[in-house]
């Protein structure tokens, strides 16, 4: 027997399509701001594909270029004029910034209500909390791929491999909030093919190809991969290679992402529900 | 062989001359503010024995005390007052308010500089993020424990049984900020006994007297009692109990608090350092 394929775009286009509903009820159509310093080709790609998707859903999106060699305060003057805009309910800093530019000041500039990556430390520490907050994308949209295969998590054993503020941290907190047992390992974990063995849900999130072999899997076990790593092939072209060894653990998982089109196309739909949750709370508290 | 003992009291004095010895530094005696509403017989002694422990160590305490049906917004008021006094370097509201009340409101009324008890959303945040932060009390002092017996905890995996926000949680993020493995279990973990035999070091935090028996316990883990519970003797007075069955586990543990004596004496030390840390903060952002 071989594991269910979670269809990212399928599931994604379920997230979009709510989101699409709910417009109507807005005042005006919630506007994204996506902040770009310099232009690294992979970054230009990522803004591009998310202001697309913004535009075809009806929200406004625009982006703001700042060329790489920007000072902090011209970037954090452009924050500020994007935080007192009426018209901008989401702003997202695309990153990595130049290694001139302190990120941790930059993403505490960005006004919380309107800080649809989720990486504020407000908003950081209302999801702590397990409050209502605004939470980073990639995790919000593992949970709900795992929630479509599992919808009550409570008493489940979560393990997640990696510990980064934008994807490990956040996902473990939003599984603990429903109420699963987890786990967090990371690069200094001693034993983690064991520890993963007892996952009835493992997330993987760093970064390296087929890390996660088939027998570090619990048979039925539902397993996210957030992991995207370009592979040189034979041939001299390039592949893009999750972190689970996918053809091994297909045949012991009871539910499995691909990569590509798995967690991708979820991250960017659920910065699309990020921006219209903000715009709505802001539309809530401007009545 | 029986485990090392963790004596609180010998472990907050160590913190206590720490924070005394910082004193001279500082351009005037930190201030600290206790706000109590109410008249619990409990609450009334540990904010007495909180502002006495200042005093003794020449700091400056006061008692800001309001009545049980106090208002919300009397509350916030008085907050909002000793958030303006430049004499006042830590607020702390005792727990718990009154049902009226909104503590989550409270809390985030507080100044996020003067948040000596490490709840506001921020400090939360900052310490979910692995940034320098205002934290709890308890599981700062749980932490120092631990490291006294052990003081690299890289690759150590930890158990943490509770997530609340005030212990479990934060006890679990200061563990992974040491490069700790860390397991987060709560009411509804399943097979926690399983768990917990994996722990190198093993907190329980959920106030169950004797929950933890010995055979949960991994030969020569360190153990951190925080359960306080009060247990009926049979001569008709009163006990308190640790979570941890101590006979028990003190033949299998390395090491383990007491209860009483163990990590009660460390959250007030701990108090007492966040205190200091404030009054350093602010002072240097005022040169």
């Amino acid at each position: 027997m071989t594991a269910n394929i979670l269809d990212g775009h399928a599931h994604a286009q379920i997230v979009v399509d709510q989101v699409a509903s709910e417009l109507d009820r807005l005042p005006r159509a919630p506007g994204l701001a996506v902040v770009l310093v310099g232009c690294d080709p992979a970054s230009q790609i990522y803004v591009q594909s998310k202001v697309r998707m913004a535009e075809r859903l009806g929200l406004r999106g625009e982006v703001e270029r700042l060329p790489d060699d920007a000072s902090e305060a011209d970037l954090l003057a452009r924050i500020e004029a994007l935080n007192a805009r009426d018209d901008i309910d989401g702003i997202l800093v695309q990153l990595p910034l130049p290694a001139h530019v302190d990120a941790l000041r930059v993403m505490a500039a960005v006004d919380p209500a309107k800080d649809v990556d989720g990486l504020h430390a407000l908003n950081a520490g209302r999801l702590f909390h397990g409050d209502d907050a605004l939470v980073p994308c990639t995790p919000l949209g593992c949970l709900r791929l795992i929630k479509s295969i599992r919808p009550d998590l409570t008493g489940a054993h979560a393990v997640v491999i990696g510990s980064s503020n934008i994807v490990g941290k956040p996902m473990a907190a939003l599984l603990l909030q429903e109420q699963a047992t987890v786990t967090q390992t990371h690069i200094h974990t001693r034993g983690i093919s064991r520890i993963c063995r007892q996952a009835d849900i493992l997330v993987s999130a760093v970064g390296k190809a087929g890390l996660v072999r088939g027998d570090w899997i619990k048979p039925q076990a539902i397993v996210i991969d957030v992991g995207t790593t370009r592979v040189k092939k034979p041939d001299g072209g390039y592949t893009v290679c999750g972190d689970v060894s996918f053809d091994e653990a297909v045949q012991i998982a009871g539910a499995i992402t691909p990569v590509p089109r798995g967690v991708g196309p979820m991250t960017i739909a659920c910065l699309m529900e990020n921006t219209v949750k903000a715009a709505k709370a802001r539309a809530a508290r401007l009545q």
